[in-house]
């Protein structure tokens, strides 16, 4: 038994910043783990949402995701989106938290790494619509804050209305929108 | 429903540092965010452990009461313990997280920092059991990396030791005091 | 005697940042020794200049207020507005230098600090002047750079204004809110 | 009247890292700013001490010294000793400093500079004893943390001994000295 | 021989921050060695697009210029523009540069300082264009990424145009007043 | 001719940090930059050694070879070691390298780093003997300054004692380990 190996391993995504942000000129940005913190904490309080609108999900499940989704960058770093035409980054991600959790006898996890990244069930698809819109919240902040560039990301505005998630998270969506075009929400 | 103000608001976790570290002159330490994550993350594989050794747990529970376990850290930010002479900190960081999920409307949640902060539960207390492994861990990473100062985070060896799951995890935690010695450890 | 011990634990407030810079997303933001370096540079030069206009300031005594006037923080850190709803800040700074003085021998100094938060003295009363001023002037600086999200610092300038010594820096602190609104500003 | 620009110029000093540092390798090292402050502080309570073991000085004056011992920083920054073969950094700095001083009307300050760097009186002597005092304080305490490669700065430790006020405060010098070779200090 | 002592040296150039960027509020700007890397990347394209535009120029040796062309901030640090009210900065530079090299047999090398000091040969005339390139490259990346307070910089924007070299790149020097002004660029 | 593009593409070598030391908890390290530039300084003075001994190489390629070798990073970062099992760094690389250069008109530069990677030519081979000495160089700063951990990075010796350029820098590589070990190094 290993997982104490898995832990310090972890340990680089609090070293590991997100290369997203650094590249377009954010100076000190999040760390990977900062991200996968906020992404778990919006699908428990989503996945919990949803099962008192009556969506059947299992929110264990989903936060496990979460909590795992970028585990594999603690191998392979935050390989960046123009480093991705040269690698096939989703495989070697999916081989990294593969040999990491089943080196530390864990390999029953790696699963829901698929699950994520195929969003072939809920709870992966409630995690995706979690990570981008962490994603975007974190953006807002950057831009309130003064920084500029982070036009691209807002791409993921779209991906998240497209998600089976977005009607029952309209508002959660259109505030954010509102609140980066400086309109005052007003919530209930 | 605001649950996106709490989103916003969990942000502030990214953005502060654990003054433990900082004060003892480790330059850039980790966020709280960051400890948060590896938190859940160890609360999660340790659970699910406990669960195959026929300890009864709910680890969906438990790692829920991970993720909010600092959060009211985002009002009152990291306290540090020469500071906790002048404030009663336990209180103010039950009022501040109750406070921060009933404004948005996730008033249920409030109790589970409870169970943290009492060990009033099986979750609670595993989760304690988590939180002072990842400050170890990370109190390492720091030692080995060259940083010294750090020796009075070592009495949570002890309180580690005392704590109801110490019998699971026996391998884990004298694994971590052996690498801290230098020892070579080896796991099976 | 242990002055040394005060010297030492002084030193936090060079590792402790601003929390309220930081929560607004300036990434590396001023520590609170800088901010209490300017205060006291400010507060010799204000208390001089009133010297020389005939009010009767002890400028001594304005300068080891504007030193110490922060210095509890180096225990109690510097907890920001938000948490105040939670602790009794200014009882516990008060308590926090209190015992740091009186541990090391210089319970005579822990006057001046509520000469300060009560603003009972002239002399206590220049420091807050000069506290807001720099916290002004730092956040130009910060705007300037092309932070935004500072707007609610500048309630600051009402206190200013209403001070019984704007009568005397009326043109300073008319002159930083005309280079804030992005006028050029002649200085005689 | 233009003492907002001084106060603006002396931003600087938070800005600028002290170069001694960062050279041998401290990564994010502090501001002359920080340095200053603690300066201050120092000299304010040996000079109260002073006063009350019957030497006569200036504490006010002596103050004033310490808070612009290195305000001209803000012009020529922290040049370290090896470019010191290269300019007459002495010179270079009372001409930056009598013109900062001199062009927002403050010229009379300017002699100030001259009493530390000639330690040409009571006052002059006491601030530059507080500031090698300050720096070697900061040197413990970045070794403390685990940095090395601070050994030429203890040189400093004979200047404090040759100092006129050693006498005075030959336990904290003594201390000092104790506590870098990691004995425990008894103070009663 | 000890070329050994000339590496160690020049990492300071890595640890050095530029200090214009610094004391306009970037928080953590480029290294001198990160400058210099990119005007010597520069001078070697342009360079040999000189060539092939069948302008002599030597390639190598333009190369080299870059590489030293700051080398002798090791020692002198990047002494900002304000200092050089009071210092006499290239002499300072020659001088110092001129030791390193000597100190370490190199002293064949102290003629390339010269060149692009007087951009006496059409070697150090290129570099010394590749250097002004570089930082208004480098402004507009800060500029894009939100920081402001960079103005000043683009008067080197006119030096680029009186070069000898601006015939031969006209489209870059263009292209980059373009892209600061907000309008799109189109590339052949 | 977009070389402008290229320019800006490079700039990303300054905001990324070599992930070798921060996966070792260097808390600020290097950047790409950074260690380019120094390993293209280096390149030189070794290179023109290399000529005075009558070795055959052409510095002017040598050199141009240094300042690209990294290059491809801009685009793949900094992939560490254990990242290197799941991805093809080399041929990731060599695809970046040579599609940013093409893609700026500039593909002849391309076979440059295929003379590095393979050390097919004098030219190449040097780089990569430049580019080893560079990183324990660094290695040495960051042991000598504290921090822990690197022992790993040291395997590198023996490349370079297995390099064709070994005799001729001997005095270089044995001085380097001398300096490691702690023991004074006489050079004449």
């Amino acid at each position: 038994m290993s997982l104490l190996n898995l832990f310090f391993e972890a340990g680089n995504l609090k070293k590991l910043k997100r290369t997203g942000w650094l590249l377009r000129g954010v100076p000190v940005p999040e760390s990977i783990a900062d991200h996968s913190f906020r992404t778990a904490l919006i699908t428990m309080f989503l996945g919990d949402e949803l099962r008192r609108k009556g969506v059947e999900v299992d929110v264990e499940r989903a936060v496990k995701i979460a909590l795992i989704h970028d585990l594999g960058e603690a191998r392979i770093t935050d390989i960046p989106l123009p480093s991705q035409r040269y690698f096939d980054k989703v495989e070697g991600e999916r081989r990294a938290i593969s040999e990491m959790l089943g080196e530390n006898g864990m390999g029953e996890y790696a699963q829901l790494f698929d699950e994520y990244e195929n969003e072939s069930t809920p709870e992966g698809g409630l995690v995706r619509f979690a990570d981008r819109l962490e994603m975007l919240i974190q953006a807002i902040e950057y831009e309130e804050s003064g920084f500029r560039n982070l036009d691209e990301f807002w791409g993921a505005l779209d991906s998240l209305r497209r998600s089976e998630f977005y009607p029952y998270f309209k508002d959660i969506v259109d505030d954010l929108e509102k609140r980066r075009k400086g309109k005052k929400v007003v919530t209930p």
